[in-house]
């Protein structure tokens, strides 16, 4: 098998990495909200140990990623992938972080009598989801229309984050009892809107990476003009 | 000039780069809460238009880090120093966001008459400002020595942040009016505590990339065993 091919089939193995880090991301997220609304413990900590899980393949994932540039030495293209997928798995590790925030919140909550039936919060956590998937199909597949199409939903998730908040504020408001509860549910919401700014953030990536072929073009003219 | 000596100068000049974007974010921390302090909204917009100069300091720090991957090939100790550099950078711009945030609630808490005497809300901010400018000196001078003593402080603002947590749950509970206030400190202190997240964030990266020594031994191996 010669070089070009051998590097192809890393890249290949290396974009199954990050969609399988993705889907531990989600389900931690699928997870951790099924916690609140089914008033789960258990379950919640489960996400709790999920978590070393998508560290563990942090680590492997930047570790494969430095090999591929000590030794094939990509340039353009593959080299904005390589580094961008270093730069996504940081938020994947992240939006781990903000599931088992999200957990260690609702296992606070359960201690405690329901303050109001949950139908925004899963909403927004669905949406949540969608974006973290689509992000990385986005990336994988170099598709920056799909990357948009997330970016645009990042503004649904904050007007669901807005009125959740301010039907906790009334809450609050009119019986001082709910205080801790709603301000512990405005953290869960604060948790999700975290998710859903990082899943913006790798679709950034995405249009930057598909979209600025100006990247390549001016390598190579550094490449002619300046090589010492 | 050698290849060498020129490839090292260009270091130099990417770790300038790096500190001048870290001062820039610290800076607009420390403009975000004395705009709190001294109600001062003039300030707190300073910070909104500040933003853009992170930001694109950010995309030219990222373009240079892909110029020196794609000419000079580096390996080993250098290719993990300006990967390392790569993220950090969105760690920093992640900074200027949560100054802006933390701006953003500043304008509307301006608005009404002052809660409480901010007093711990300045001191957490200090300590933040210092782990975000430890981070980034230990990062350019490679000193994980340094870097632990900024993880070490994080547990710290946790400690503050707690602190002002209760402290504002108790105005809530006592007085329904203070509600709306207090929420929006809660969120100016979860800011604080996103940015010393990131300071830290940044610092294990530093820890990683100076003792991780076991990195370059695996590439080594691996390009001596499995080069085809």
């Amino acid at each position: 098998m010669d070089v070009h091919t051998h590097f192809q089939m890393e890249l290949e193995e290396l974009k199954q990495s990050l969609l399988k880090m993705a889907s531990l991301a989600e389900e931690a997220i699928r997870q951790a909200i099924q916690s609140l609304v089914q008033r789960d413990s258990e379950l919640a900590r489960k996400t709790l140990e999920g978590e070393d899980r998508i560290n563990k393949l942090e680590i492997f994932i930047d570790d494969r990623c430095l090999m591929l540039l000590a030794l094939r030495q990509p340039l353009a293209v593959d080299l904005r992938f390589i580094t961008s997928a270093m730069k996504i798995i940081t938020d994947l590790e992240r939006i781990g972080d903000q599931a088992v925030n999200i957990a260690e919140h609702v296992m606070i909550l359960n201690e405690e009598p329901q303050l109001k039936p949950y139908i925004d919060i899963p909403r927004m956590a669905e949406l949540v989801q969608s974006m973290v998937r689509d992000a990385l199909d986005a990336f994988v597949n170099k598709d920056s229309k799909l990357a948009r199409s997330v970016c645009e939903r990042d503004d649904r998730v904050d007007g669901l984050n807005d009125q959740v908040f301010r039907e906790l504020l009334t809450f609050m408001i009119s019986d001082p009892q709910t205080i801790t509860r709603a301000v512990h549910l405005m953290i869960v919401c604060r948790c999700l809107e975290r998710i859903a700014d990082h899943a913006t953030n790798i679709s950034e990536d995405v249009i930057f990476m598909v979209d600025a072929v100006v990247i390549k073009h001016h390598a190579d003219e550094q490449k002619e003009g300046k090589e010492d």
